[in-house]
């Protein structure tokens, strides 16, 4: 059984995972993503996974059998498992908790070779009512607190195989992060009365340099201050908490400006790996006022070592203004060298 | 001129390095350090960097020339610049503050294939000694709050160029880990008026199962939460605030220690690229009851990927009392696959 365990010092959890419990040996270099072999994610290998969670179907097809045009399956080697009670205990100055939870992966196409880029924009947007569907289910389990959608694109980026997918952990914590915005988050809403993603949207639209698109009510930017060159931040423009409370039409313009900001990424950047990551309100508690969802995008361009690791502090060498003129397509392209 | 820049949402500072200015034709893959060509850090190229702060000669060289065992030069691509005011403005939502700091490289040893595991312990004690100097120099800078010394070997691990080198950045900052780190501390301080650190190694001491060695004064275990397989915190058993602080003998049990623990980890996991990172306490400020100077070492030997970075949730495939085991030497080595 997996473990949560707390740092006595700054209160961070970790997840001890021991369904993936590795020896020295094990850390060899992984082996490419793109070796031989059978794809456990393409039609015809549903027997490869757990049995579906969710399922696209059109033609009447059974479960577990092809026919789909999007499926979400559990984790083959969970990070956190569903079964069992949440369980907590001290031991001195230490804080551990049973490793409940769920590790679902949505397969986004059966296209072994497509792309979030290069799909459909209608398809797009299935894979984000996917991703709304399961936090809906998930939130009845009273044991958990949070979902992360995330995806992993590109081996660099952390992804272990190359089947366009995307994948949800929920957890029974708010991950610190999460709780550091909604902070951060109250404290403006508590001296303003005004919700801090939606003055961030105001004042990046009133001055322009950094903004990259906006699509029917929803707006892709360039953050003030982003970690990682041509990070990019895409959220509603007016205020919303709950990705769960997404409407068609919202699903419809995200689904357009993600899709349009990855195209412009894969071309500016030549295909780069990145990670995508959905911030939402937790599933209990009062985020409705200060709260605004948003989708968070970070090419993989620089390595992270040991000076942002020690300090927190991330070394851009790419200011946010100069990122998003490249992705408003301001800038002609630099020949391939 | 670099520009420290500071989310409105979570108040975390960045850096934006126009030292480094990137386009995007500028992100291929970095060219292996291990390409031919002249090392800019072994005798004989000193003029290719800047003018030594520092350097241990015995043999009465002049400065930037051949006849050093350690030299402490200016990083010639530094994130942050010494010269100039330390000014900052707002900008609505925004705050900014000019980029003073400073970005010195420790050349360790001339010998571009020595490393840290494998020189003399009496060495290793001069490099510590380099950077307590470098501490004790820089403090008095007033523009400056704290200075973060930091390595990273290994190409995985982001160093960028193969001589063993190790870095510090002194920033007008103090760094937003270490400000939590000195907050839970404090907290754990007025709650029980003991250091938190202290009272870690108190609680492993007794429980045993995570420490790894201890050699006069300094002790090196595997934490009970650690974000990273193989995570090791090296430590004063005894209470101290400040590593500018260090006296010889501590010094000396620390390179002995952190010597051993490359060592170990160099047999069990094969030479794995790593980080190591250096917390003290700040410039100003009292923090001498409650922080505690510690070594953090992390091998870089799993991918961080988009549910770390969307969440701060770390997963750790290898509980730290399995690594403790192998580091302690109680496993019997693996047979190369």
């Amino acid at each position: 059984m997996p473990e949560l365990r707390k740092d006595p010092i700054v209160g961070r959890w970790v997840i001890i995972s021991t369904e993936r419990a590795r020896r020295p040996s094990d850390f060899a270099p992984v082996p490419s993503t793109r070796a031989a072999g059978v794809c456990v994610f393409c039609p015809g290998q549903e027997a490869q996974t757990p049995d579906e969670i969710l399922a696209n179907r059109v033609d009447g097809s059974g479960a577990n059998t092809p026919g789909w045009s999007l499926r979400v399956v559990p984790n083959k080697f969970p990070a956190l498992r569903s079964e069992g009670e949440l369980e907590s205990a001290g031991e001195g100055l230490y804080d551990r908790m049973t490793g409940v939870g769920a590790h679902e992966v949505i397969v986004e196409t059966p296209d072994h070779h497509a792309s979030l880029a290069r799909l459909p924009a209608a398809h797009v947007a299935e894979v984000l009512r996917a991703y709304r569907d399961r936090m809906r289910d998930l939130r009845k389990d009273t044991r958990l607190e949070y979902v992360t959608v995330f995806k992993n694109h590109g081996e660099a980026a952390g992804a272990s195989l190359e089947h366009p997918h995307s994948q949800l952990i929920a957890t029974p914590i708010v991950p610190i992060m999460v709780a550091e915005e909604l902070e951060g988050a109250l404290h403006h809403y508590r001296h303003k009365k005004r919700c801090v993603w939606c003055d961030i949207v105001r004042q990046e639209r009133r001055q322009g340099g950094r903004l990259i698109l906006e699509d029917d009510g929803v707006v892709a930017l360039a953050p003030f201050a982003p970690r990682f060159p041509f990070e990019t931040w895409i959220l509603p423009s007016e205020h919303r908490s709950s990705f769960e409370e997404i409407s068609p039409g919202e699903l419809g313009a995200l689904a357009r400006t993600l899709q349009e900001v990855l195209r412009r990424m894969s071309r500016v950047l030549r295909d780069p790996p990145y990670n995508f990551m959905l911030h939402t309100a937790p599933f209990r508690g009062e985020a409705a006022e200060h709260f605004h969802w948003h989708l968070e995008i970070i090419p993989k361009l620089t390595r992270v070592a040991g000076f942002e690791w020690g300090t927190g502090f991330f070394i851009n060498p790419t200011p946010p203004e100069e990122a998003a003129r490249y992705l408003r397509g301001e800038v002609p392209e630099a020949p391939v060298s």
